[in-house]
């Protein structure tokens, strides 16, 4: 299934890519259609990625793709006038033929902005001379405007830290500073003689981190440098960006976090002066939360609309959209919740000034949905669901406004085929389909996908659902084997309405097993006080609600209880070893199987910013860090099979995690087996590789299964691909 | 069971440990035994290693020892007068509290040398300051008196690298520097926050090899340092020294080996002046073998015994010894052969001038029997088994002389359990048993060990001998699984009488397995030919010389042909997994099930002078290389078990040769699954460590016999741990 992007370029015209890989620009108004790129083009020069400038004279494109970590890439880039000019390479002044970190336009005309060696270049249009307007920058250590490995992976969530002021003229960009993060040697082993070692900048528990600093250069005129001053506040001596916004052309809002990571700060900055104003403040008792969501800014930028915890009774606080206005003669500003109840707003989308309406996605309707809202921002907040009931078999939706308001693109993801929609935004009117993915339904159809199914949970106080995925010719008098699939990164959600095609559901589909998922303590979208529940103690809390959950499905008859396996990646695969070893030894297992894909088996190996988040500061917490090292849960495995995959050069939870709980495992003569993929990294870049990687699970629970089946297992067909 | 050291002291005496870890002194002509070191010393300082300085006052004692490599280790040593003074440690007089790289009396008095940081200290006797004699060392770097890796693996095949002359004035040591050859690096992935990476130079094909000077020290009055003049001749260019012995006490006899290991020069050099005069030269049209055996010389150092290769006909040439004599008054050397046959000398024990007898092992009688000879040195060179018939069942031996070739201590190794006899050489009549291994001996006879048996096979022309360990009950009517065992380094044996208790005999008397070995071509023992047809192939005559021998075992009916597996490490992994892999696909295979322990899978990235003795120098025979990869050979395993056990630190046979096999199979989709000792060495230091690898595989075969079997398998009892 490919799921177009689409992005509103201005406030009638969208832009996107279609299926014969043409890039088109559509008025909604219109309704014209223009190629703006060809797509023989984008093959004829094999890009990969591609944007078109503001103005639509130029393209910009990128080739010979080479990945770094989760987003970061190098790449050849070229520039070619539309529709189909002569390419020029894109290079620095100083050097050519060389492979840049990042190209991309600004938000007029033809500016554009790219990254070498650190450094970032402008140019002010095309065929202008880029000049180097920020110098400072080191390979591998001082990054300017791009994420190092711990930004990119835990805090801004992308590779790139720099951010263009609404009108172009300024250029807002952090400098992170790993001179003093201790180093990570991976060893490549094959391709040469002599093994080679990776080394980058990577910081765990308790080392140095790196710093952070955030600059605006004027792009007009003679290029001033100017640092944003950090709050002056003891609690924030180290701490990290989370979150860069423009709220007009010159004020910039950021968020400071402390390392400990419950303190943080939200400031608007002067980019003039590089003064930063608090506007506000926010603290939590263990960790806070969602520290990276953009503000969404009134046109003037006296006024905000942001996301904090608000407290809801028992279930803790839920996350609910606060509205932030300055008064005109007053430094204090006026705090207003917008939004209330047992439910999270997960997304603010926009604000209509006009209609003084604010939209958002939501959890109101159950935490596993995301339904479009609006809410007014005047009077009593009234607010409105948009999405809700507009779609038959639809109640998981992500949106998108266009500047002006007056249109959005409404994308359901699930638990239907999913599809995407322009509306108008007055009259909520469908204008037209974008995407139905036609082909997937069909597919979908034609094949016997699973059933979702829900059940109840009762654990303290909370009501919770277990999400069980069935196969079609489910029949009560059948005996299935059961999957447990856990995820449980504090504070996401495994049980939503998504529509989902991978391995777990060819483990349904065709090897009739059950597949089961289910949030508890730890999970998010349910209250801090579940979320909050797990500090300190990761796995502990997890372990007993996702057993206790199992066993409740071990009381229906249709479940084989002597074939039952879990199954986690990363965080989960954690969770999904601390699970198969928590069972008592010389006792019959709960599980049989289990499977643990690159799983973390000692926090402090891992990044600071994650486990620091959730056990604590080095020096203060080191119980917590002992406590949950894998190692201490390793017992004798008789009786249950227990797969572990690891590539050997990953470069988020490094191979020595496993090796970790290897020896252990080794020295207790447990059983287990490894499957490695030798100098791959953490986000299989291969899509032959991920197929291995996906049968060898669907695999190792088909055969584990088989295994310990008192009857014949349901083994209908081959695993198939898909994807 | 405990196999006892013996050294033969002085005329009449030998030294050993008794049972209660004592040291004794006994004389043969007296009967009388005195205790040199009681056991609760040793205990008390924890020593691992203890020698005794050669006037007996003083003893040497080695604790908290650090293996290195293969043999090479670091220790902490302390002096104490015997029978008990206190403890003097051992230290470089510049620093304290530090671990020595070796330290040893030499051999008169209490002279010693100690070896810190690659340079060379000598004491001259106890109480006296050591001084630093050479001082040209470099840690990791520059080796004085210490092999570096790849003389201490595959060319001294000890790390000891320096040879006293026999009245201790003088020393002589290599050099070897590493300086120009690349570095290893091995990662360390558990045990701290960051992985480390551990370096040492290793040369792999075609890569700079390690330079190597011999020098001689006087140790009597200032030390002068005197480098041994290496042969003038272009094609020792680049060349190695393959072994050192001193024939007088001012004469030092040279091996010279080139690169490409098929000349060498052995020379007589003159410790006064470093002046080397060629003794012998040796050539191969494939490569030279057993190139660090030492010479036996006559007291004069006049004349001289060594082995060499002689054409006896259709089977090529086999090693036999080589009189070499000095003529008065002529600068030719007169060289006769003591020994003919199709057979082997396989070692030079010793002359006894007096008799005209020179004392040797050989396989006269079979390839796999090692008997004690006598020749005459006059006349027509008669000779005489001394050990045939002397032991009931008994057809494998070894031996050693007392210096006057008075006395002889004869140990059999086989197929009987082993033990220690003294004998007089004049009459031959045993003076006393010294270990008859009683213990051994009663659980042999109550367990029901395996019965060897042979069957012979027709090869080219050779009649050869496949060894068969069958169960105690073995019966015709039974059909049994059968394991094939390589280990197939060119020139070993596999077949052989020596005694074994291993995990293979496990497979036998435990689980009913059959286990077969056979020496095709590649192996030693049977003449060159057999012997040299591997030059350039390693792999595709031994794949096809073992499978014929299996095939000829299966038209045994108590074999039952779905259930044959096969295991190898190191060169027996390569080949293991060369046969393996050798079935056609879409055809039944040979072999269900395959073990492959430390694997090489690339010859270019072992060891130069291993890889260029069998295939040649890189850049002459790329081809060679290339086509002996088993990357190649990888092809979808279906229906067959394929186990691969690699520690991650191995120092010998790198990861790498795995992960990259690994790569290959995962693109194949291949069956197979694979072991990792993290951070553990190629010669696993713990004995927990290979109770498990030993488990693991008789696991694994067992498992492996169990799915493939048609009817029920014998599986007696768990498998049991022997050592």
């Amino acid at each position: 299934m490919v799921i177009l992007s689409f992005v509103l370029l201005s406030d009638a015209e969208f832009i996107y890519r279609n299926r014969n890989g043409s890039v088109i620009v559509h008025n909604v108004e219109t309704n014209d259609s223009t190629v703006l790129i060809e797509n023989k083009i984008i093959v004829s020069i094999k890009a990969i990625r591609y944007e078109v400038s503001p103005d639509r004279q130029y393209g910009l494109f990128a080739y010979d793709i080479a990945p770094i970590y989760r987003h970061s890439y190098t790449a050849f880039y070229v520039l070619r006038k539309l529709p189909n000019g002569e390419p020029q390479n894109l290079y620095p002044p100083e050097v050519s033929n060389t492979k840049l970190q990042y190209a991309g336009w600004g938000p007029k005309g033809q500016q554009l902005i790219f990254i070498f060696e650190n450094n970032i270049y402008y140019c002010a249009h095309v065929g202008k001379q880029a000049i180097r307007v920020v110098s400072t920058g080191k390979e591998k250590v001082i990054f300017n405007g791009l994420s190092d490995w711990l930004y990119e992976e835990e805090i801004l969530k992308t590779h790139i830290a720099h951010w263009w002021s609404p009108d172009g003229t300024r250029l807002a960009y952090a400098t992170i500073n790993d001179s003093r993060v201790p180093t990570m040697e991976i060893p490549m082993f094959t391709g040469s003689l002599y093994p080679k070692v990776e080394t980058y900048h990577y910081p765990k528990v308790g080392t140095e981190n790196p710093s952070i600093s955030l600059h605006v250069i004027g792009l007009n005129g003679p290029t001033h440098d100017l640092e944003m001053t950090p709050p002056d506040d003891a609690r924030m001596r180290e701490h990290y960006i989370t979150m860069v916004k423009w709220a007009t052309s010159t004020k910039v809002a950021v968020n400071w976090l402390n390392r400990a990571q419950n303190f943080s700060i939200l400031t608007l900055c002067d980019a003039t002066t590089g003064v930063c104003t608090k506007k506000h403040e926010d603290e939590s008792t263990a960790w806070l939360h969602r520290q990276n969501e953009e503000p969404v800014f009134s046109k003037d930028g006296r006024k905000f609309f942001f996301v904090r915890a608000i407290p809801q009774g028992g279930r803790g606080e839920f996350y609910h959209i606060a509205m932030s206005s300055s008064q005109p003669n007053s430094s204090n500003d006026n705090l207003q919740t917008i939004t209330s109840g047992d439910w999270d707003v997960t997304k603010i989308l926009g604000y209509d000034e006009k209609q003084h309406k604010i939209y958002f996605l939501s959890t109101e309707e159950l935490p596993r949905t995301r339904h479009l809202y609006n809410a007014s921002t005047k009077g009593n907040f009234n607010r409105q669901c948009i999405s809700c009931d507009l779609i038959q078999n639809c109640t998981y939706f992500s949106a998108s406004f266009s500047h002006n308001m007056a249109y959005f693109i409404l994308t359901c993801e699930g638990p239907r085929v999913p599809m995407v929609t322009v509306y108008n935004v007055s009259d909520k009117q469908k204008l037209f389909d974008l995407e139905l993915n036609e082909k997937v339904q069909k597919t979908v159809a034609e094949r016997q996908m699973p059933i979702r199914d829900y059940v109840d949970m009762k654990i303290h106080d909370y009501k919770l659902l277990i999400q069980v995925s069935k196969p079609a010719i489910f029949t009560e008098n059948m005996h299935y084997p059961l999957l447990l699939v856990v995820d449980g990164t504090p504070g996401t959600q495994s049980v939503t309405d998504k529509f989902e095609v991978n391995w777990e559901s060819v483990m349904v589909s065709s090897h009739g097993a059950i597949v089961m998922k289910f949030d508890g303590r730890g999970s998010g979208f349910q209250g801090t006080k579940l979320l909050h529940d797990i500090k300190r103690k990761l796995g502990l809390f997890e372990e007993k609600d996702q057993t206790e959950a199992v066993r409740k499905m071990l009381q229906n008859t249709f479940i084989d209880n002597s074939r039952v396996g879990v199954f986690g990646k990363d965080y989960g695969g954690y969770l999904s070893s601390y699970i198969l070893l928590a069972g008592e030894e010389n006792k019959e297992p709960l599980f049989q199987c289990g499977a643990a894909l690159s799983p973390l088996t000692d926090f402090r190996l891992y990044a600071s910013a994650f486990s620091e988040r959730y056990l604590g500061l080095q020096g203060i917490d080191n119980k917590a860090y002992e406590s949950t090292k894998l190692a201490h849960r390793v017992r004798s495995t008789k009786d249950q099979k227990f797969l572990i995959i690891h590539a050997t050069a990953d470069e988020k939870i490094h191979f020595q995690h496993t090796a970790d709980l290897i020896t252990h495992l080794i020295r207790a003569a447990a059983n287990y087996s490894l499957q490695i993929y030798p100098d791959e990294g953490h986000y299989f870049n291969s899509p032959s590789l991920e197929q291995h990687l996906y049968k060898s699970m669907v695999n190792f629970f088909v055969e584990c299964f088989i295994e310990q089946d008192k009857a014949p297992v349901v083994v209908t067909k081959e695993d198939e691909d898909e994807d």
